[in-house]
This record gives C-alpha cells, sequence and structure tokens, in this order.
C-alpha cells in the first residue's frame, strides 16, 4: 500500500513539489493549512506531513515553528531542499503583448517585482490567496491575463509557460520537513532541531545554555528566537544543531541543557539534507 | 516646518498610525515599499521614516532587516508599539446579513481565520495587496462586500465599522522603528540593535560573542539568526540588548565583540519603549 502523504496545498504549490520529491510513490493528500496538514498525521488520516520551514529570502515559516513549539508532538523526520522557481503563465497561444494582468500571491509578486517592472511596467498586479489560485484563476479567466506559479500549476491547469525563473533573486530555496510519529535513526551526518525557553529573563542565560554545546565542540546551525506569542520581548529560542540526539555528546549536552531552561522540547533528529 | 515623516503606506495602515503617533504634527508621506520609505531619507525627501519591524504572532519584518543589514546605512532613532486591531468595514447602512464577500490582505485573513469561519462560512474570501487596498476596493466595489482593515482606513474610505477587535489572538502588537540620520542620546532605559556573521562556522563562534554580553551582565532581549541570502545555512545574527552603545560596559563589549566576528554593523541606540 503506498504512504499517505499530507501537504499544505493545494497541487501546484512548491510543497507539493517537496512531497513529490519526497516520496514519488505516496498518495498525496493536499490540506488548507500547515496545522491541518499536520493534524492528519496526528488523527491516523496520514503517515507524514511535509510543511514548508525556511526560505532563504523570507526566513523562517512562522506557522510551522508555531506548530512545532506549541500545537503537535509530531517529529521532524527528514528535510528538504526545493530551489523556488517562479514561472510566467499564460493561456495556451497568448503572447507577452497579450498581457494586461497578472494573478499571483502577493509574496510571489514582491520577489518578482524587478521583473515585472521591466517587462510588465501598466499589467495590473492582481493578487490571489496562493500561486496555485492564481493559476486556477487563470483558467478561468484567461483573456489578456497572466499568471505567477509553478511549473506543476502549469501542467494542472493546462497554462503554458511562457517564462521561468523570473524571481529578482535567482538563490532562492526552500527548506522543507516531513513530520512523523517517528523521527530518523542515526546516520552519522544529522542535525536535531528543538526549542527552549527561561523561566526568567537575566543576563547571560543564553550564554549559558550555549556553553553545553560550545563545550562539547558541537556546531550550531541555527539560532533563532520567536515571540511567545505572550508578549513581545518573551521569547522562545529554536536551535539546529549538527549531530543526532543519540550521539553521547549531544544526549549529553540536551541533558546538561534541561538545567539551564524551563521548557525544552526536541523536534527531532534527522538526516542532513545534502544537495 | 513640519518634519517630513516617510512610511510605507498607503495610508490607512497601522504603519500609518505608528507614524502619527510617532510624530502628530509630522507631514506624512506614503511610500510604496519599506526601501522606499527609508530611500526617501537617504536621499533628503524626508527626515525620518518609519517602518515595522516585528509582530508579536508572525514574527520579524524581514524586509526591514534585510534593509538594515544590507541597504542603509540609517540609524534607529526610536521603537513604538501598536496594537493591531482588525475591523471588519461595511458601506455605509449595510448589515452582516448582506456580506457575501470580504476583501482583505491574506495575512489579515489568516489572522482572522477562526472570526470568518464562525460568522461568515459562506462568504467569498477575496485576497488584496494590503489591507488599505481592501478598503480602497470596497468603496469601489461596495454590493454585498466588507473588508477587514484599520479604524482609520474606514474615515479615509468613509466606511462604516461593523465589528472590531476581529483578530483571532487578542495579544497582536507590532513594533516600529523610526530610522534617521542620528540614532538617540543616552536616556537611561535604552536598547542597542546590531547584526554580526561569523567569516567562517566552528563550533563555539556564537557562545563566545555573546559570552562578551554575559561577561558584563548585558541582558539580551533578542537574537534571531536570519539567512545571508546567499544560501541556506549561512546566518546573519541580530541582538536586541539592553543599554546604549555609549554606556562604559556595552561599549566595551562591542569592542570585544569586534574581535569575535567579521562584520559588525550596529543599527542604533534608542530609548526602550514603555506602554
Amino acid at each position: 500500500m503506498p504512504q499517505r502523504v499530507s501537504y499544505f496545498g493545494p497541487a501546484g504549490t512548491f510543497t507539493e513539489a517537496a512531497a513529490l520529491k519526497h516520496d514519488p510513490q505516496a498518495q498525496l493528500l493536499p490540506y488548507p493549512s500547515i496545522a491541518a496538514a499536520a493534524e492528519a498525521v496526528s488523527a491516523g488520516q496520514a503517515d507524514e506531513a511535509v510543511v514548508p520551514i525556511e526560505n532563504s529570502l523570507e526566513g523562517s515559516v512562522n506557522d510551522t515553528l508555531d506548530l512545532l513549539i506549541h500545537h503537535t508532538s509530531l517529529l521532524i523526520h527528514r528535510e528538504l531542499v526545493i530551489p523556488i522557481e517562479h514561472c510566467l503563465l499564460v493561456p495556451p497561444g497568448a503572447r507577452e503583448s497579450d498581457i494586461r494582468a497578472i494573478y499571483s500571491h502577493p509574496q510571489a509578486l514582491g520577489q518578482c517585482r524587478g521583473y515585472l517592472a521591466r517587462r510588465f511596467p501598466n499589467a495590473a498586479i492582481v493578487p490571489a490567496m496562493s500561486t496555485a489560485a492564481a493559476a486556477e484563476r487563470l483558467a478561468r479567466e484567461p483573456d489578456g491575463a497572466a499568471a505567477i506559479a509553478t511549473m506543476r500549476a502549469a501542467e494542472l491547469y493546462g497554462m503554458q509557460v511562457l517564462d521561468r525563473g523570473i524571481q529578482d533573486n535567482p538563490s532562492n530555496v526552500t527548506r522543507f520537513v516531513v513530520l512523523a510519529h517517528q523521527d530518523s535513526p542515526p546516520t552519522g551526518k544529522d542535525k536535531t532541531s528543538l526549542c527552549f525557553t527561561f523561566g526568567d529573563d537575566r543576563p547571560g542565560l543564553l550564554h549559558a545554555a550555549l556553553g553545553e554545546f560550545a563545550l562539547r565542540h558541537i556546531n550550531l546551525a541555527k539560532v533563532e528566537s520567536r515571540p511567545t506569542r505572550q508578549s513581545l520581548g518573551q521569547y522562545i529560542f529554536l536551535l539546529d544543531l549538527a549531530g543526532h540526539r543519540q550521539d553521547p555528546l549531544v544526549s549529553e549536552a540536551l541533558l546538561a541543557l534541561q538545567r539551564h531552561v524551563s521548557l525544552l522540547k526536541i523536534f527531532g533528529s534527522y538526516p542532513r539534507y545534502e544537495a
């Protein structure tokens, strides 16, 4: 029986591309939000969930961080990195000179701002809820219109790709994580993700906590703070570190970390993505 | 002569509310992006710029962080915190039962998702480029429609406020910064913001850097890492710390920090916001 993989849909988004890369044989199940895709796994409707966690231009995907921090006991089983290539879609047979309106999500429109200003200074910019929704609208309202969306959306909605790689910054990649009931066994090239917070707010707390890793020569791949949602000025810290939580030194550091923090949640250990 | 204050517009957004709070007498100049609002100050068209930097639910405003890191020599002169209260706007005289479509920015729609699902399960959700653009569209296309926008947008576009505080999480505040050619003199209750990066990637680098503050009992209000835009996995660290860069201990710590990092940029020292 093929695996059931839920993802933050609809079909035609970069998250679907990540889900396909994760498991080309899987039965893919789109959900309307990151939280709903994860909940499908918790509720047994899917085996694994694929959600975006970080974009090289935009930074972290806050809905996914909040899910991991507050709302799920699922673990990170794998990470994947997908290049984000925005395409200009038009109805079959349409030409560049026909384009008077361009549909897309405000974030995609922002990432292609320079291209749009150079090539389509007079086109109306029309916001959509997602790049896939933009392609779908283009299929319904094709006259004089184009959409910024994925290659896959062009395929799904029978649209033609007039131009590709139109984002202003060519090095635009997104990291996705696969969430499951289990994380992954050690491979020797692993990462561990976790979050912690402090009960009070004295100078040196973060420094002392990070010292447990420095002491054991464990490299930190990422450090981030997120507001606690209660108020600005209270933070939860998120770390990615090199190594598996079962590696002796990492395991020792995590035990030692417990003594510094008021809350520690380990999101899982999983193989480091290699292109 | 009144000060000229540029802001990330249009009129009717929360950034305009922050600019009005910063200087009620100022001549307010809306610009179409965060970068353009800052550039207006660099180019002498405005004296100060007001831009959002952090939201309690969404986290940092990446465009502002990238501006401070990479694209401006302006300094942070002041911070302000504004509660984000989303309102449901309708054309004058319209009733709740008339509403079949709701216009807003995808982020505002997301922050009001629970409210919309409870009260308007059958309304069409129509994305807009900003909450102000949604109010403006409502003024143009009022039939059976509503918009999620600010109180101020209701005023500007002559719309009626049917409901207020409709966001799902009531503790939604945004921090804004005022950018200028100078930061602020010491007041005794200050913050300093800065960023740094390392030339290589060895265990313990961040720990050693933060040690310069721990050693001097300087509290860190915020630590954040941002991808460098070159690739995932390379990070720039952003700190907010308690104290002014002219305070003797802070000044000493910043000098010592120089020895640990390959790049250090101080965004400025300014009075800590007090509600």
